[in-house]
């Protein structure tokens, strides 16, 4: 049965295996001293061109935004997030176990406005008790957002200056950082991005390694003893080779991209087929994620034949649904879709 | 100058304060273990027809709210709020800091309906990714309102029967509870709240005590160890007859109804002042908190001589304003603030 | 029966509980922003001659070291203590909930030794492993020790000059200090304190207040957002001023260490009359508990006619106890226990 | 340069390494829902002798214990765990972090003593003010300990016996198990341990794993949404499957143990060169960690050829050494090794 339920349902891009083969052998310190994650952070440094950046290396995804959310905020503060945000809704509540709330604004197709942060901080400290509330002391978006959605460089920086207004951190979630990056309607680069934001993370786990995720901090801004804090977090790998040598591969010979560039070719195809056969979109997606909604009748039969992702309830009769694509997505995928669609 | 700045401006009604004075050298056992705080359990217990109630005594709101959700809540669990609810905006995170998340659900003029919250519940559980998402274990609703609206017998009743059904309990925030007690737009007695609610607080410091709000546990449901996790909580006086002397004063003779039917009456006798010189409310207020729009002009002339609170802006040339009264209210005092209206 | 148990069975002073009376009726801000808060404050900062201190009012022991330590603490730190130091044992746990560890260091009759501090934070930081380990970010003591002991002036200050070589802040635990300032063997005086220390309490709970303690921030060091934080500690009361007018009548007239004097007088007296008794002592206490070791067979009858606190098991046949003066203690007090001996 | 630093230098054994590879290009679903992840459980359950088992993968240590710990405790509860417990020392605060505290007790080469334990549990009840404490919630142990030594089935099972008396859950922390179990000086089995401890878990990344730990729940005593708290702690891979397929391997004709014996014969081996050459032991360890006491210009000297791990300063001229052995330890780098000493 072919699959385009996600981007993490197959294991790790060949090239990404073929390294952690070659080098198992090899007798190297733990806790990420290993010069692999050395040598990836340096790689990930030049692909940001960002001298400055730090670049740290942890598991996935929601362990990556609750230990930089946590240790980047202070006790009175809370993180800014769209109501649709990772961080708002799916991630078991992993931002208040560490004790901070997460401060909902509203969104659009997964994005935050500007205009709309803006009057968010500017009604905080204009709220008389407003020493009674928690601070907003960092601002959340994702990008890809969990919509397939992409920023522009403009509505980056409209962001951004807002945040400098209010002295507080820009975060950005890139767990599929890949897909945004090659995207074609894209204008934000990763040099883009390591410039107008304080702090984002590389998605490895859904861009083709098994695991890992690369914390960038850009402005010479981690936390005093990250490390120790990520040991308490329990997000440390003794073998943080595991990591080092993936990042070290997806970074080498622009592998990071050449996969990100295969699952936006397949969702290219997948949206003129879709669009052929007259699928209505739920929403414009450049990037892997393609929302369509279906009739529940097209859907049980289409169930048969394909593994895609339930989204929402539509109406009573219809349902949007999920196709993604990944490295591992093939035109032979698609044309068997095609023929079920 | 007088005030209507809200209902916790002067200090304990003279017959608390009285009692405070006449036990003050009886030597009595610490931690709450004391006859006061025993006495006035019992009586509080009477008071709410329910002789299976069990009750403690904490000193302040944010406080009550922090240590019953949190111990009443499991890890995986958050507690459901209007977005206007006291624990959602003005305790400064004091849920998120215990670890938990607030759920908001939307508010109608501060109140919750039991058909969007049992929507709310439904949804979440045919959210087939529900298991990595904040369970929500727990309702909070607060009786009057902040916007000093009541919830109906029936909509208790209605709110009562959608937790029950997802086994999750009722938490009734009672800050300023006599208010909605003596209101004479109400159907929803002090029994009636015992036997709808799992568990609630009888607000002491709002109606006139110097501090302490009897929290009440229905359903003989008191958390196991509750006493251990309010000294964790920092919430345990080693003087707690502080809080049983009080509250034993406040349950003798009706006081507590007595020092709240007088804030109603004169709420009742602000309203018509109000009324009479054509100042339109913000809403509906059948308690002791009354929200009026002024025009900015009038506000900053009445704030010579009157002490009031800032509530939200209006529009452009409109300020919402409240005026709240207390057990400490005197009609001298409406009087005085009519010539200035 | 005539009570040792304790400094806090029964109430407040009554010079304290009289301002209580005078003041309440008088219309007042709420959230310690009060005039009486701020007077209480100035008067403390005389007190201590340290103009630039920054006081602030909390209700408990315990709620204050979880305010105090966890707002100063930063997440990778934890607070270095005697193993029998009150936020090691005697608090439920109250400073690992808010997600610090309490480092325990040896005890000697309550207190710890500079050259044993230094030990472990030079053995801390030579550890080759410790960024795997919870850094020391704080030192608490006790003074008087929960054993009634206290340190001298130059034990203070090597603890101290130990802390600023690591750059902790040092913490002093005043729940009981008036019984240290007045004990007829100190040498060190409030202005020692507010010199030595980097932030410190004034117990009023066990020294003549109803409830209450002062925070003192020696070194313009309060924490950003203090206010906010202890709000959601759930630790602000509405009624803010019944803190103010306690503290401002303990620190009127010196009637802190009027009281003070008293316990220490009597505590005299009675360590006269157990010494003429042979009564052994536990430890020698130079302030307001006496600890003694009775035959369990003596103690049985004590207990019929007087009240007195269980310590420790001593061995087979013997228990220590202790015996605790107050502001109430009178001489007949000690006379009745007297005859009973 | 040979190496003897710790278990977790090299990558995975060959045979779990290439189980990755060869399931790496099969869809399957995510977080832990995958039939490796089924598959290693019921191999798991059948290697334990205990079909009611119920088994969960993590990544890492730290982790675990923070996981399990944390879930299993309710709110008023510690861990009880010897002084050189993992939990206690080297993880950071990552239990406390949890907001909860790690109650120590002494510690005998790294084990405690049912003797101990009992005093230590029976001490607390008999405390009168035990209710301001924290509960002894939990029993922690490591076997191996951090000192290589083990536990007898005895030992275990007098534990245990403490244990259910106090009615409180005794958990082994295995991250090396596989050591422990395959020693020639134990009478513990991984059906004893699955029989007398109410959870455990089998360490794989220090025994051939890249990563990953087996949690086992021992009495269908899982906490209730257990899957979420994991999320929570942002603990769950999106791609389970990598720790599925791992312990599948592991679990697979007897992989785990064979990778174990390994080590533990060249441990064998390496004490019986040790012994020849004289060096002092610093303790007798039975598993694959050996500490020695070298003389500190023998290990200067030694340090230029062999890797190996400072353990602590043992005197002014010598210090504590280990020399750990892992799947990949061979007769030929002892045989270096041993041209060295």
């Amino acid at each position: 049965m072919i699959s385009f339920e996600n981007d993490y349902s197959v294991g790790a891009h060949p090239k990404v295996l073929q390294r952690l083969v070659e080098t198992n052998n090899e007798v190297l310190p733990g806790y990420g001293n290993d010069s692999y994650c050395s040598r990836a952070a340096e790689k990930i440094k030049q692909a940001c061109e960002c001298p400055d950046a730090e670049v740290y290396f942890l598991e996935g995804g929601t362990q990556t935004n609750a230990v930089v959310i946590s240790t980047m905020l202070r006790d009175f503060e809370g993180v800014v997030a769209a109501v649709t945000g990772h961080v708002s809704l799916h991630e078991a509540g992993a931002i208040e176990y560490t004790g901070h709330k997460v401060l909902q604004v509203p969104q659009h197709q997964g994005k935050i406005a500007a205009g709309e942060l803006k009057t968010f901080l500017k009604d905080f400290y204009s709220d008389d008790s407003h020493e009674h509330m928690v601070f907003p002391g960092m601002v959340y978006i994702s990008h890809p957002t969990e919509y397939g959605t992409l920023y522009s460089r403009e509505e980056l920086e409209s962001l951004s200056q807002v945040c400098r207004q209010y002295r507080i951190p820009l975060y950005l979630d890139g767990a599929r950082l890949g897909y945004g990056l090659t995207s074609q309607q894209t204008d934000v680069s990763l040099k883009d991005i390591a410039e107008i934001c304080d702090v984002f993370y590389i998605g490895g786990t859904k861009v083709g390694a098994l695991c890992g995720e690369a914390v960038v901090f850009t402005k010479k801004n981690t936390p005093k003893h990250f490390i120790t804090m990520v040991k308490q977090h329990g997000a440390m790998l003794a073998k943080g080779r595991l990591l080092g040598v993936q990042f070290d591969a997806l970074f080498t010979d622009d592998l990071y991209l050449e996969i990100s560039r295969n699952a936006i070719e397949m969702a290219d195809i997948l949206k003129k087929v879709l669009r052929e056969k007259n699928y209505p979109f739920y929403l414009e997606s450049p990037t892997n994620q393609q929302f369509v909604i279906l009739e529940n009748e097209k859907m049980a039969e289409l169930r048969e034949k394909v593994v895609f992702c339930f989204w929402e309830k539509y109406d009573e009769n219809h349902t949007v649904v999920r196709f993604a694509t990944s490295w591992a997505t093939t035109k032979e995928d698609i044309e068997k879709l095609s023929r079920y669609l």
